[in-house]
């Protein structure tokens, strides 16, 4: 119950330059489940732990589709989450509209970082508690990014964020070179494995407490490309994964994509 | 009357990440009086004990009628409420009156949801101090959700919010797997048992102080698909329930429907 | 002189989910001095008790006509009352000039506890410092309405607000039962007797003390309903009640109407 | 210099119910010099003694006229009366060119009473520091007015307020039931007398120091009324009434109106 | 270097009905250097010391011209001034292109006491830090008004404020009844005199330090009325003053006027 | 550290009538490095030593431009100069575009103090940290004026602003009298003479730590007046000034104009 | 932990005059990792350590183009920069669409300046806690300029900020005669061998860590002139430079440019 002095509001620069408000902010999103997010050459893959917070509950959603081609995996705050997750379905919306085509995911991660920016420079507003691994695929190619509660946002190769998620980073860190070339089954399934590492003992992966999303870009065997919009996976979706014996092949077969990456 | 840091304002984290402003609203929540939630494949009920403030009042109403096809049950604050029934009221008119249909439950949740958020983020407000059981059905059938001060929404199958509401969620907890396939009238009596457990010691439901609303969407013998819109009952009319002895087709037959659940 | 925490806005929650500024509004309605209302099938009566603060005025007002069909007694702060009361005022008047008729009491009595509750939620202001009771009457017959400076509004078969006013609520409390069928003249006399139980030692009601008003719905010999509108009494027009001997046709013949209600 | 807790400002109750701020502007009237005004049933007349704080000054006007038909006496803040004043003057002249008559009294004081509540509920703005007698005559006669820094206004048949009034208003309460059948010239005695008592010892009323206004409602000998417009009289003007000897009907004579008063 | 509590602002009363921040306000009045205006029935006159703060300055004006027929003397901020002397003569060029003649005193002066007042009832300005006299001449004949950081207004026979400028109001005091019919010169004469009276030990008026100016309605021999238009002296102008020994009607013929009241 | 009380704001006076915060901004004028500026009958000009903070930026200004017959130069916050400096350019383009002529130097400066003057009475701003000497030319000849950051403008012969700029001012003072009929070199060699003064000791005026800029209204040998624009010298243009054998007549010439001031 | 006096707000000034959140937010630029820039007469080059805070991001940006003729390094908080690095793209393109050419990096920076400025004199803004360098070419020629967050902008010949660049700049300024003659290649490895000096023990510049970034205005064999825009260099192809055997003219023809700076 230590008051730390300039922590009052995120408009209040400490001696050593720091804002704190942004910091405690960012301490929001460690409380929040943890999610895990890689990127390959052609998917981008995010898992997430459901918390079970109220048994009661139908499901607690940790992953969302934004757009067709882009979703997010969030750790905070959930009604902040709403907030950003809304501004982005916005955006990509007005994009389409405007342009006739999908919004390029950097642009739209560009724009919430500017938004969060706002809440850390003007009197009278907090910082979002909440952090997003965003995960999209554009013309570009596929695209796993961080945003932060500081409004900074990075384009990250695999990453973690939310309780415990040093662990999976870990894991992460150790597999980094082999995920650019890894299939889309394969992707799942280091993410499934990062996840593992971040649960507390005793604790395991389950259809009823894991969730898993994809979107991609594959090479169809006639040489063209085509997306793997993306999607979320609950409950019996996501039991092949956890059992552990899903055939790559297969898998996309069922989506309706060849591809080429096994 | 020991005054904690960073608890002033809802625009302040904790150094843990936490907003304490919007904790102590939750506690407002646990102030009113007990109300319970249950969702079958057809119908939502929800049960509430009228507390008696004051003997001389000829009723202080927890459960509210939204629209024909969705209602609440409150604890917490009852201006604050107002607020958001007002609010809920209107998009739903709104909602009609653009697009020709009811609002889909989800989507008018949302909306409160997102409207709380905003008191949670913005200096000079507080976050609304009130609780909500939204029970509503629409062409994806019947819904439940949970609305909390911190504008966090959650579909339930079965919950209960208020003062003691602990003991009626163990109860529903207990009995969750059955809910799923209850007709109208077994929902009701699993909802006054729930919040039979609530009650302080030597208090009994009576009709002065019970409350039952029901929403649902029952398959006629003909097999076409009926709503039965959101109702409050009060006073004798939840007599019988309370007694213990309605037979639930009968019961049905008097709101003019046919059911074929039992 | 002792400074509780968390008590100086009403933006800000106790950790026990109290907002104490709303609290310490109806701590001034309590210095009020007291005021009672009851409702019968066909009338309502509020009754008054004026305070001499000064000697040298005319008189002090406690009762004030809104509208031909609705007025209130007030306890409290007398300029807040003043604001609501014109805003009572044009919200009858806008009524009758868009739709025709009179307002009906309880969307009145919803409209200022909106009013007051934004009072409650926002940063620079203050709740109102006044307890109303309203009494009125429509097309569903009498009513009577408390309003506190939360914005709570109850309807109420009969209530007393103000200094010392749990004698007058005791003593309704015990004749609860018998408003329903009373006369007018009946209603005015346990209103009277009431105010009484509230009054310090050696006290009495006298003409120049007492205020009394009446609304009523009183079914006319010839079957047909004649609204009786709100009427304050003050001064001489009170001493036959004071006096006890009134008589009940007589005192409705004086008004104009045909009672059957003895 | 003793810190009051609750009384930074004016949208802060107190665990009491009650507003400092507003009390402590109550107490800036008290520190203005005294004035003095009473009611008959044909006049209202206004007497002041005006604090010579300067030997410098021409004079310091204690009364002012709104308007032909109403004038005011100030006790506290000058700068805050001139506010309150022009408003008034402006409402008057609004009134006329609006309804072609003059505004009647009692509205004119709910309207600064309505103003000035809004300085007790608004953060930022303080409580007006003044106090203010209205006198006025309109067709429901002749009026007298007390308008307190809370926007508490009330009709008054004789009152003082300012620096030692209490003594003025137990002279007037003393006197109370002789005022209504008062001439113009013995209400201004009366109002004289009044004064006198509030003076501190050693110090008379003179030319110098004494101000008086008149505004009357008077009945001619043609059976027809007359209106006595608002008519400061200052300096050798109230040196009749002060020497004592003034004949009601030669005064009123030379204010060119025949009164049947006497 | 004690903080008393109350005085942060202008928009807190003390439990006493006082607002220090307006009392402090005057204080930076006693900061400036003393000025002296004094009025007969034909002229007013101001003096001023210049306070050689700045060796190095061309000159520090201390009276300034508003326009034609009326100008100011300041005491205490300079740039609180500017601020004033630019709304009046705003002022005085709208009432003229308006109305097509000069702005009556009062009047302006009343406005810029208003403007005033505003800064002492609202949060987030402070009062102005500057006295002002404002000496005008219109068809009411010569004003000498005093203005204070309260917004308070009032007219004098003559006065001064300002740093020592107690010793000046003595003076003015024991000559009051000699001004109003004093000439030009000797109410010029009797200004200095009264400014010395405030001068520090060992200093001196000199044609350095000293300012006078003068506006007036003369009458002239063929019985018109002629204007003498507000006019600032420095510097070699006020030699003769100083000097002492200048003929009231050589003085007066170099204005170009002729006057009778030698 | 110690905390001074009525220092916070702007807006609060000390009990002594002064505005703690107006008074630190001046102190940020004295942590600038040191400007001098002296008027003759026919040039202003200023000079200043460039601090040298960081080695490796090209040269950091003190003298600007700010239209043809105007400059500056500053002492202070070099940022909030920009915003004044962005303000004078504006108000004299406008002036220009408006009236076809260049904007006299004493309105130029009125029009900042004004600006400045608000910064020192509102809330939420704080007063400009820079001083000014403003150099400039206009049909009434040559003008030198101060700026401070209280708003406060003051038209001097000669001054200096800036870090130990007392010792400048003492060389001024006792030179005073010389200035008025100096020609344009000797006032430059003036003006680094006083600039001298100001340095710590060991330090020397170099070509590259010296800025000169002079502007000028030059009377032509035919007669006519010639205006000598404002203009800046840096580095090797200012080397025959710091040598200190510049012929004055060779010096014009070069700037194309014939002077006769020697 | 102490708690500074006088640094909670950018618009408060210490006694000292100091505006302490103004030189914290300085702080965070130091906190940035080190970046440098060197301008020739020809080019002006940024070189860069990127921080591997996090292992599995892609690559953490420090270097950004702005427009085709300009471009900026940042230290300190990454989206604040973004902020700014907006703005300035706006500004570039709003100019060219304007006028039809490049904006002159002057003018871009002075915008910056600007627009931070305003963030340190306005209440419930903080300052932006990043430093920039930029760089830029036009008509003029190349250009560096620093911006720090106090909205302060310098041309520099060459710099650096963020962590330990005292040791980078007491490198430039040992070389600083050399940076006006060398060549696109030479910069770079100043640049480089500055940086280096910045570096914590232990650490090299690799591939993956440094940054650089070039824009230059060269003369080609014609005499013409010829811009290199700005262009940003990562990954392996700042290989050849750490590798320290680049020959410049080869580099130079691999940009499709002759340059005669050898």
């Amino acid at each position: 119950m230590f008051r730390n002095n300039y922590d009052n509001d995120s408009v209040t620069f400490s001696p050593q330059g720091r804002i704190f408000q942004v910091e405690y902010a960012a301490e929001a999103v460690k409380q929040g489940s943890v999610v895990v997010g890689i990127a390959s050459k052609t998917h981008v893959v995010l898992v997430a732990i459901k918390r079970n917070a109220e048994e009661l509950s139908s499901y607690q959603k940790k992953l969302f589709q934004i757009d067709e081609h882009v979703g997010i995996a969030i750790a905070g705050l959930t009604s902040d989450a709403r907030v950003l997750s809304n501004f982005m379905k916005q955006q990509c919306l007005g994009h389409r509209l405007t342009y006739g085509r999908n919004m390029p995911v950097r642009s739209l991660v560009d724009m919430i970082g500017s938004k969060a920016q706002i809440n850390t420079q003007h009197y009278g507003k907090r910082p979002y508690g909440v952090g997003l691994l965003v995960a999209g695929a554009d013309e570009n190619g596929p695209h796993l990014f961080e945003f932060q509660p500081s409004g900074m946002t990075e384009e990250m190769v695999a990453f973690a964020i939310g309780a415990r998620s040093q662990m999976a980073r870990t894991y992460l860190e150790k597999n980094l070179d082999a995920f650019a070339d890894c299939g889309r089954e394969e992707l799942v399934r280091h993410g499934l494995k990062a996840l593992k590492e971040s649960l507390v003992q005793d604790k395991e992966l389950t259809v009823e407490n894991t969730s898993v999303a994809i979107v991609g870009v594959a090479k169809a065997k006639d040489g063209t490309t085509k997306m793997e919009p993306f999607k979320v996976f609950d409950g019996q979706d996501v039991n092949a994964w956890i059992g552990g014996a899903a055939d790559d092949k297969e898998a996309a077969a069922a989506e309706g994509m060849d591809v080429d990456d096994a």
